[in-house]
Protein backbone atom coordinates (compact mmCIF):
# COMPACT_ATOMS: atom_id res chain seq x y z
CA UNK A 1 0.00 0.00 0.00
CA UNK A 2 2.42 2.44 1.09
CA UNK A 3 4.98 1.80 -2.02
CA UNK A 4 2.02 2.76 -4.05
CA UNK A 5 0.92 5.90 -2.22
CA UNK A 6 -1.67 4.98 -0.09
CA UNK A 7 -2.31 5.64 3.54
CA UNK A 8 -5.50 4.60 5.10
CA UNK A 9 -6.01 1.20 6.27
CA UNK A 10 -9.27 0.16 7.59
CA UNK A 11 -9.70 -3.04 9.80
CA UNK A 12 -12.78 -4.52 10.15
CA UNK A 13 -13.09 -6.86 12.81
CA UNK A 14 -9.50 -7.88 12.69
CA UNK A 15 -8.88 -11.51 15.04
CA UNK A 16 -5.69 -9.33 16.77
CA UNK A 17 -4.44 -5.97 16.09
CA UNK A 18 -2.12 -4.57 16.75
CA UNK A 19 -0.39 -7.88 15.72
CA UNK A 20 3.92 -8.47 16.37
CA UNK A 21 3.81 -10.35 13.17
CA UNK A 22 2.03 -7.67 11.36
CA UNK A 23 4.77 -4.74 12.43
CA UNK A 24 7.54 -7.39 11.99
CA UNK A 25 6.47 -7.59 8.16
CA UNK A 26 6.00 -4.21 7.70
CA UNK A 27 8.95 -2.72 7.40
CA UNK A 28 9.32 0.77 6.88
CA UNK A 29 5.50 1.06 6.35
CA UNK A 30 5.09 1.02 10.31
CA UNK A 31 3.19 4.19 10.24
CA UNK A 32 0.52 2.78 8.04
CA UNK A 33 -0.41 0.73 10.95
CA UNK A 34 -0.10 2.86 13.82
CA UNK A 35 -2.91 4.76 11.89
CA UNK A 36 -5.03 2.05 10.68
CA UNK A 37 -8.73 2.11 12.41
CA UNK A 38 -10.22 -0.56 13.46
CA UNK A 39 -14.11 -1.01 13.17
CA UNK A 40 -16.48 -3.51 13.73
CA UNK A 41 -18.18 -4.08 10.57
CA UNK A 42 -18.30 -2.68 6.82
CA UNK A 43 -20.86 -0.63 7.10
CA UNK A 44 -18.91 1.40 9.75
CA UNK A 45 -15.60 1.18 7.52
CA UNK A 46 -18.19 2.70 5.03
CA UNK A 47 -19.71 5.60 6.78
CA UNK A 48 -18.74 9.01 5.21
CA UNK A 49 -17.33 7.67 1.61
CA UNK A 50 -18.37 8.08 -1.59
CA UNK A 51 -17.70 5.50 -3.68
CA UNK A 52 -16.62 1.51 -2.78
CA UNK A 53 -15.44 -1.00 -4.71
CA UNK A 54 -15.00 -4.95 -3.91
CA UNK A 55 -12.19 -6.91 -4.90
CA UNK A 56 -13.35 -10.47 -5.64
CA UNK A 57 -12.51 -13.54 -7.90
CA UNK A 58 -15.98 -15.17 -7.17
CA UNK A 59 -19.06 -14.62 -9.71
CA UNK A 60 -21.72 -12.28 -7.83
CA UNK A 61 -25.29 -12.64 -7.80
CA UNK A 62 -27.50 -9.73 -7.64
CA UNK A 63 -25.11 -7.39 -7.60
CA UNK A 64 -23.96 -4.46 -9.56
CA UNK A 65 -21.97 -4.97 -13.15
CA UNK A 66 -18.46 -6.22 -12.46
CA UNK A 67 -15.32 -4.37 -13.68
CA UNK A 68 -11.52 -5.41 -14.67
CA UNK A 69 -9.30 -4.17 -12.02
CA UNK A 70 -8.30 -1.86 -14.86
CA UNK A 71 -11.01 0.05 -15.53
CA UNK A 72 -12.29 -0.12 -11.91
CA UNK A 73 -9.22 1.77 -10.41
CA UNK A 74 -9.70 4.23 -13.22
CA UNK A 75 -13.29 4.29 -11.93
CA UNK A 76 -12.11 4.75 -8.54
CA UNK A 77 -9.67 7.65 -9.11
CA UNK A 78 -12.50 9.44 -10.68
CA UNK A 79 -14.41 9.16 -7.88
CA UNK A 80 -11.58 10.21 -5.44
CA UNK A 81 -11.52 13.89 -7.07
CA UNK A 82 -15.04 14.04 -5.63
CA UNK A 83 -14.94 12.42 -2.09
CA UNK A 84 -13.37 9.47 -0.31
CA UNK A 85 -13.19 6.07 -2.05
CA UNK A 86 -12.73 2.52 -0.93
CA UNK A 87 -11.46 -0.75 -2.48
CA UNK A 88 -12.79 -3.54 0.02
CA UNK A 89 -10.86 -6.79 0.02
CA UNK A 90 -12.22 -9.57 1.96
CA UNK A 91 -10.27 -12.00 4.60
CA UNK A 92 -7.41 -14.63 2.82
CA UNK A 93 -9.43 -17.90 3.98
CA UNK A 94 -13.33 -16.51 3.16
CA UNK A 95 -13.36 -13.49 1.30
CA UNK A 96 -16.23 -11.06 1.17
CA UNK A 97 -19.62 -12.19 1.96
CA UNK A 98 -22.76 -11.36 -0.93
CA UNK A 99 -24.09 -8.90 2.04
CA UNK A 100 -20.60 -7.14 2.31
CA UNK A 101 -20.11 -7.11 -1.54
CA UNK A 102 -23.69 -5.54 -2.00
CA UNK A 103 -22.87 -2.51 0.14
CA UNK A 104 -20.31 -1.63 -2.47
CA UNK A 105 -21.09 0.10 -5.23
CA UNK A 106 -18.97 -1.72 -7.47
CA UNK A 107 -17.36 -4.87 -7.34
CA UNK A 108 -14.18 -6.25 -9.65
CA UNK A 109 -12.00 -8.63 -10.55
CA UNK A 110 -8.43 -9.10 -11.49
CA UNK A 111 -7.66 -11.58 -15.03
CA UNK A 112 -6.78 -14.86 -14.30
CA UNK A 113 -5.75 -18.21 -15.87
CA UNK A 114 -8.49 -19.72 -16.08
CA UNK A 115 -8.17 -22.56 -13.11
CA UNK A 116 -8.67 -26.70 -13.59
CA UNK A 117 -11.92 -26.17 -11.86
CA UNK A 118 -14.63 -24.06 -12.92
CA UNK A 119 -13.59 -20.02 -13.06
CA UNK A 120 -10.62 -17.92 -12.58
CA UNK A 121 -8.11 -19.03 -10.28
CA UNK A 122 -7.58 -16.21 -7.71
CA UNK A 123 -4.73 -15.03 -6.27
CA UNK A 124 -3.84 -14.28 -2.23
CA UNK A 125 -4.76 -11.33 -0.56
CA UNK A 126 -1.55 -10.14 -0.65
CA UNK A 127 -1.02 -9.99 -4.47
CA UNK A 128 -4.84 -8.85 -5.13
CA UNK A 129 -4.02 -5.95 -2.61
CA UNK A 130 -0.92 -5.07 -4.67
CA UNK A 131 -2.08 -5.33 -8.02
CA UNK A 132 -5.29 -3.11 -7.15
CA UNK A 133 -3.19 -0.53 -5.78
CA UNK A 134 -0.68 -0.40 -8.52
CA UNK A 135 -3.93 -0.12 -11.13
CA UNK A 136 -4.59 2.61 -9.14
CA UNK A 137 -1.49 3.88 -8.69
CA UNK A 138 -1.24 3.98 -12.52
CA UNK A 139 -4.37 5.25 -12.94
CA UNK A 140 -3.95 8.49 -10.60
CA UNK A 141 -0.33 9.77 -10.77
CA UNK A 142 1.96 9.84 -13.63
CA UNK A 143 5.02 7.82 -13.01
CA UNK A 144 7.12 10.24 -14.67
CA UNK A 145 10.42 9.99 -16.31
CA UNK A 146 12.87 6.84 -16.03
CA UNK A 147 15.62 7.05 -13.35
CA UNK A 148 18.01 9.23 -15.82
CA UNK A 149 20.72 6.75 -17.04
CA UNK A 150 24.02 8.20 -15.21
CA UNK A 151 25.90 6.72 -17.81
CA UNK A 152 24.64 8.08 -20.79
CA UNK A 153 26.21 10.87 -22.79
CA UNK A 154 25.00 12.51 -25.89
CA UNK A 155 23.58 11.72 -28.96
CA UNK A 156 26.76 11.26 -31.87
CA UNK A 157 26.35 13.98 -34.17
CA UNK A 158 25.31 13.31 -37.97
CA UNK A 159 29.07 14.58 -38.35
CA UNK A 160 30.23 12.07 -35.89
CA UNK A 161 28.17 9.31 -37.77
CA UNK A 162 29.01 9.96 -41.27
CA UNK A 163 32.87 10.24 -40.22
CA UNK A 164 32.24 6.66 -38.36
CA UNK A 165 30.80 5.06 -41.85
CA UNK A 166 33.71 6.42 -44.14
CA UNK A 167 35.95 5.45 -41.81
CA UNK A 168 34.26 2.31 -41.37
CA UNK A 169 34.17 1.60 -44.82
CA UNK A 170 37.98 2.74 -45.67
CA UNK A 171 38.66 0.16 -43.18
CA UNK A 172 36.41 -2.44 -44.83
CA UNK A 173 38.42 -2.20 -47.97
CA UNK A 174 41.90 -1.94 -46.40
CA UNK A 175 41.50 -4.98 -44.58
CA UNK A 176 40.15 -6.98 -47.97
CA UNK A 177 36.59 -7.71 -46.62
CA UNK A 178 35.43 -5.29 -48.72
CA UNK A 179 35.99 -5.00 -52.71
CA UNK A 180 35.87 -1.81 -54.11
CA UNK A 181 33.84 -2.72 -57.16
CA UNK A 182 31.50 -4.85 -55.75
CA UNK A 183 30.46 -3.27 -51.88
CA UNK A 184 27.20 -4.68 -52.20
CA UNK A 185 24.78 -4.34 -49.11
CA UNK A 186 27.52 -3.48 -46.37
CA UNK A 187 27.26 0.36 -45.93
CA UNK A 188 23.30 0.43 -46.05
CA UNK A 189 23.31 -2.12 -43.30
CA UNK A 190 26.21 -0.55 -41.24
CA UNK A 191 24.19 2.61 -41.33
CA UNK A 192 20.93 1.06 -40.44
CA UNK A 193 22.39 -0.56 -37.75
CA UNK A 194 24.10 2.40 -36.33
CA UNK A 195 20.87 4.38 -36.39
CA UNK A 196 19.23 1.84 -34.18
CA UNK A 197 22.04 1.68 -31.71
CA UNK A 198 21.48 5.64 -31.49
CA UNK A 199 25.31 5.69 -31.03
CA UNK A 200 26.55 8.46 -28.58
CA UNK A 201 29.42 10.87 -29.06
CA UNK A 202 31.67 8.98 -26.66
CA UNK A 203 31.30 6.14 -28.80
CA UNK A 204 32.45 7.75 -31.96
CA UNK A 205 35.86 8.05 -30.89
CA UNK A 206 35.77 4.74 -29.25
CA UNK A 207 34.99 2.83 -32.38
CA UNK A 208 36.94 5.11 -34.46
CA UNK A 209 40.10 4.27 -32.35
CA UNK A 210 39.56 0.22 -32.98
CA UNK A 211 38.81 0.98 -36.85
CA UNK A 212 42.62 2.92 -36.86
CA UNK A 213 44.16 0.12 -35.28
CA UNK A 214 42.89 -2.65 -37.23
CA UNK A 215 44.33 -0.30 -40.31
CA UNK A 216 47.62 -0.40 -39.05
CA UNK A 217 47.53 -3.95 -38.81
CA UNK A 218 46.18 -4.11 -42.29
CA UNK A 219 48.56 -2.36 -43.61
CA UNK A 220 51.53 -4.21 -41.76
CA UNK A 221 50.29 -7.02 -42.98
CA UNK A 222 50.13 -5.80 -46.46
CA UNK B 1 3.23 -17.11 -11.32
CA UNK B 2 0.42 -19.50 -12.36
CA UNK B 3 -2.25 -17.54 -11.63
CA UNK B 4 -1.24 -14.79 -14.49
CA UNK B 5 -0.46 -17.93 -16.75
CA UNK B 6 3.10 -17.91 -17.18
CA UNK B 7 4.77 -21.52 -15.90
CA UNK B 8 8.24 -21.51 -16.87
CA UNK B 9 10.78 -20.96 -13.74
CA UNK B 10 14.49 -20.81 -13.36
CA UNK B 11 16.29 -20.58 -10.28
CA UNK B 12 19.93 -19.18 -10.64
CA UNK B 13 21.84 -20.77 -7.56
CA UNK B 14 18.96 -21.24 -5.27
CA UNK B 15 20.72 -21.35 -1.39
CA UNK B 16 18.50 -24.31 -0.98
CA UNK B 17 15.85 -26.62 -4.10
CA UNK B 18 13.64 -28.29 -3.65
CA UNK B 19 12.45 -26.71 -0.35
CA UNK B 20 10.17 -27.67 1.97
CA UNK B 21 8.95 -24.14 2.43
CA UNK B 22 8.38 -23.02 -1.09
CA UNK B 23 6.20 -26.42 -1.58
CA UNK B 24 4.06 -25.23 1.24
CA UNK B 25 3.77 -22.17 -0.01
CA UNK B 26 3.24 -23.05 -3.89
CA UNK B 27 -0.55 -24.19 -2.66
CA UNK B 28 -2.14 -25.77 -5.94
CA UNK B 29 1.28 -24.39 -8.09
CA UNK B 30 3.16 -27.38 -7.01
CA UNK B 31 3.52 -28.38 -10.84
CA UNK B 32 5.96 -25.25 -11.24
CA UNK B 33 8.19 -25.74 -8.56
CA UNK B 34 8.50 -29.18 -10.20
CA UNK B 35 9.31 -28.29 -13.41
CA UNK B 36 11.60 -25.18 -12.77
CA UNK B 37 14.86 -25.22 -13.89
CA UNK B 38 18.32 -25.07 -11.81
CA UNK B 39 20.94 -22.91 -13.46
CA UNK B 40 24.32 -21.52 -11.49
CA UNK B 41 24.61 -18.46 -13.42
CA UNK B 42 22.27 -15.62 -14.94
CA UNK B 43 24.04 -16.60 -18.44
CA UNK B 44 23.54 -20.20 -18.08
CA UNK B 45 19.50 -19.37 -17.52
CA UNK B 46 19.28 -16.62 -20.62
CA UNK B 47 20.93 -19.21 -22.89
CA UNK B 48 18.56 -19.74 -25.65
CA UNK B 49 16.30 -16.76 -24.84
CA UNK B 50 15.61 -14.02 -27.73
CA UNK B 51 15.10 -10.92 -24.88
CA UNK B 52 15.07 -10.64 -21.48
CA UNK B 53 13.95 -7.95 -19.40
CA UNK B 54 16.00 -7.21 -15.69
CA UNK B 55 13.59 -5.98 -13.36
CA UNK B 56 15.35 -3.43 -10.91
CA UNK B 57 14.38 -0.26 -8.42
CA UNK B 58 17.79 1.01 -8.24
CA UNK B 59 19.43 3.26 -10.74
CA UNK B 60 21.49 1.69 -13.19
CA UNK B 61 24.15 2.79 -15.01
CA UNK B 62 26.32 2.15 -19.00
CA UNK B 63 23.08 -0.23 -19.37
CA UNK B 64 20.43 0.64 -21.98
CA UNK B 65 17.41 2.89 -21.73
CA UNK B 66 14.85 1.77 -18.53
CA UNK B 67 10.77 1.35 -19.20
CA UNK B 68 8.13 1.70 -16.86
CA UNK B 69 6.71 -1.92 -16.07
CA UNK B 70 3.65 -1.41 -18.34
CA UNK B 71 5.80 -0.44 -21.62
CA UNK B 72 8.28 -3.02 -20.48
CA UNK B 73 5.76 -6.21 -19.98
CA UNK B 74 4.32 -4.96 -23.47
CA UNK B 75 7.68 -5.01 -25.59
CA UNK B 76 7.90 -8.26 -23.86
CA UNK B 77 5.01 -10.12 -25.66
CA UNK B 78 5.67 -8.61 -28.63
CA UNK B 79 9.66 -9.91 -28.78
CA UNK B 80 7.52 -13.41 -27.41
CA UNK B 81 6.12 -13.57 -30.77
CA UNK B 82 9.19 -14.93 -32.06
CA UNK B 83 11.42 -16.72 -29.06
CA UNK B 84 11.55 -17.46 -25.74
CA UNK B 85 12.15 -14.34 -23.71
CA UNK B 86 12.95 -13.81 -19.68
CA UNK B 87 11.63 -11.75 -17.03
CA UNK B 88 15.11 -11.32 -14.61
CA UNK B 89 14.54 -10.77 -10.77
CA UNK B 90 17.37 -10.88 -8.20
CA UNK B 91 16.54 -11.96 -4.58
CA UNK B 92 15.15 -10.14 -2.16
CA UNK B 93 18.01 -9.20 0.01
CA UNK B 94 20.81 -7.80 -2.60
CA UNK B 95 18.36 -7.86 -6.00
CA UNK B 96 20.65 -7.68 -9.36
CA UNK B 97 24.20 -6.52 -9.34
CA UNK B 98 25.36 -4.37 -12.19
CA UNK B 99 26.78 -7.76 -14.54
CA UNK B 100 23.45 -9.50 -13.96
CA UNK B 101 21.39 -6.07 -15.32
CA UNK B 102 23.94 -5.59 -18.22
CA UNK B 103 23.04 -9.36 -19.35
CA UNK B 104 19.32 -8.04 -19.95
CA UNK B 105 18.77 -6.06 -22.89
CA UNK B 106 16.07 -4.07 -21.33
CA UNK B 107 15.81 -3.25 -17.47
CA UNK B 108 12.40 -1.88 -16.30
CA UNK B 109 11.20 -0.42 -13.31
CA UNK B 110 7.64 -0.59 -11.34
CA UNK B 111 6.87 3.23 -10.55
CA UNK B 112 6.39 3.58 -6.48
CA UNK B 113 5.67 6.29 -4.22
CA UNK B 114 8.82 8.79 -3.54
CA UNK B 115 10.40 7.27 -0.74
CA UNK B 116 12.22 9.77 2.14
CA UNK B 117 15.31 8.55 1.35
CA UNK B 118 16.78 9.33 -2.53
CA UNK B 119 14.52 7.41 -5.54
CA UNK B 120 11.72 5.19 -5.32
CA UNK B 121 11.01 2.82 -2.47
CA UNK B 122 11.17 -0.76 -3.41
CA UNK B 123 8.73 -3.54 -3.70
CA UNK B 124 9.55 -7.14 -1.92
CA UNK B 125 10.51 -9.65 -5.03
CA UNK B 126 7.02 -11.74 -4.30
CA UNK B 127 5.49 -7.98 -4.83
CA UNK B 128 6.89 -7.32 -7.84
CA UNK B 129 6.79 -10.32 -9.57
CA UNK B 130 3.20 -10.44 -9.23
CA UNK B 131 3.15 -7.09 -10.67
CA UNK B 132 5.38 -7.79 -13.67
CA UNK B 133 3.29 -11.03 -14.02
CA UNK B 134 -0.07 -9.42 -13.99
CA UNK B 135 1.23 -6.49 -16.68
CA UNK B 136 2.52 -9.20 -18.92
CA UNK B 137 -0.61 -10.57 -18.75
CA UNK B 138 -2.34 -7.96 -19.20
CA UNK B 139 -0.41 -7.13 -22.37
CA UNK B 140 -0.54 -10.72 -23.99
CA UNK B 141 -4.53 -12.35 -22.74
CA UNK B 142 -7.48 -10.52 -23.69
CA UNK B 143 -9.47 -10.69 -20.04
CA UNK B 144 -12.18 -11.44 -21.84
CA UNK B 145 -15.94 -11.52 -20.71
CA UNK B 146 -16.47 -10.54 -17.03
CA UNK B 147 -18.41 -13.24 -15.51
CA UNK B 148 -21.97 -12.75 -16.40
CA UNK B 149 -24.36 -11.68 -13.33
CA UNK B 150 -26.45 -14.70 -12.82
CA UNK B 151 -29.27 -12.40 -10.69
CA UNK B 152 -29.03 -10.17 -13.95
CA UNK B 153 -32.53 -9.51 -16.05
CA UNK B 154 -33.56 -8.24 -19.39
CA UNK B 155 -33.05 -4.29 -19.35
CA UNK B 156 -36.78 -2.73 -18.84
CA UNK B 157 -38.15 -2.21 -22.60
CA UNK B 158 -39.29 1.21 -23.52
CA UNK B 159 -42.76 0.83 -22.81
CA UNK B 160 -42.27 -0.55 -19.37
CA UNK B 161 -39.92 3.01 -18.56
CA UNK B 162 -43.02 4.98 -19.73
CA UNK B 163 -45.49 2.97 -17.93
CA UNK B 164 -43.52 3.18 -14.48
CA UNK B 165 -43.05 7.08 -15.18
CA UNK B 166 -46.83 7.84 -16.16
CA UNK B 167 -47.22 5.26 -12.83
CA UNK B 168 -45.00 7.62 -10.46
CA UNK B 169 -46.80 10.96 -11.93
CA UNK B 170 -50.14 9.76 -11.02
CA UNK B 171 -49.06 8.53 -7.40
CA UNK B 172 -47.13 11.61 -6.99
CA UNK B 173 -50.27 13.86 -7.62
CA UNK B 174 -52.14 11.70 -5.78
CA UNK B 175 -50.18 11.75 -2.77
CA UNK B 176 -50.31 15.48 -3.03
CA UNK B 177 -46.32 15.66 -3.34
CA UNK B 178 -46.65 16.78 -6.55
CA UNK B 179 -48.98 19.90 -7.78
CA UNK B 180 -50.20 18.92 -11.64
CA UNK B 181 -50.09 22.63 -12.09
CA UNK B 182 -46.86 23.10 -10.78
CA UNK B 183 -44.64 20.20 -11.49
CA UNK B 184 -41.75 21.58 -11.86
CA UNK B 185 -38.58 19.40 -12.80
CA UNK B 186 -39.99 16.02 -11.13
CA UNK B 187 -40.72 14.50 -14.13
CA UNK B 188 -37.76 14.93 -16.25
CA UNK B 189 -35.07 14.41 -13.26
CA UNK B 190 -37.18 10.82 -12.71
CA UNK B 191 -36.82 10.28 -16.14
CA UNK B 192 -33.14 10.93 -15.43
CA UNK B 193 -32.49 8.63 -12.63
CA UNK B 194 -34.34 5.72 -14.56
CA UNK B 195 -32.71 6.13 -17.57
CA UNK B 196 -29.30 6.16 -15.22
CA UNK B 197 -30.23 3.02 -13.43
CA UNK B 198 -30.61 0.91 -16.32
CA UNK B 199 -33.75 -0.43 -14.53
CA UNK B 200 -34.47 -4.37 -15.27
CA UNK B 201 -37.96 -5.26 -16.61
CA UNK B 202 -38.63 -7.10 -13.46
CA UNK B 203 -37.84 -4.10 -11.70
CA UNK B 204 -40.73 -2.26 -13.07
CA UNK B 205 -43.45 -4.80 -11.81
CA UNK B 206 -41.95 -4.05 -8.07
CA UNK B 207 -41.82 -0.90 -8.68
CA UNK B 208 -45.21 -0.37 -10.01
CA UNK B 209 -46.85 -2.85 -7.06
CA UNK B 210 -44.88 -0.58 -4.77
CA UNK B 211 -46.34 2.86 -6.43
CA UNK B 212 -49.95 1.43 -6.44
CA UNK B 213 -49.78 0.16 -2.82
CA UNK B 214 -48.98 3.88 -2.15
CA UNK B 215 -51.81 5.31 -4.03
CA UNK B 216 -54.32 2.88 -2.28
CA UNK B 217 -53.10 4.76 1.38
CA UNK B 218 -53.22 7.87 -0.51
CA UNK B 219 -57.16 7.28 -1.67
CA UNK B 220 -57.99 6.08 1.76
CA UNK B 221 -56.71 9.31 3.55
CA UNK B 222 -58.42 11.46 0.61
Amino acid sequence: MKTMGLSQLVLVNPRQFPDPQADAMASGASDLLLNARVVSSLTEALNGTLFATALTARRRELAVEPLWAREAAGELVVAAGTGDVALVFGNETSGLSNDEVALCRRWASIPTQPGPQSGGSSLNLAQAVQVMCYELRMAAVDPGTLPQIAGAGDLASHDDIEGLLSHLERAAFVSGYLDPDQPKRFMPRMRRLLARARVEHEEISILRGLLTAFEKCAKKID
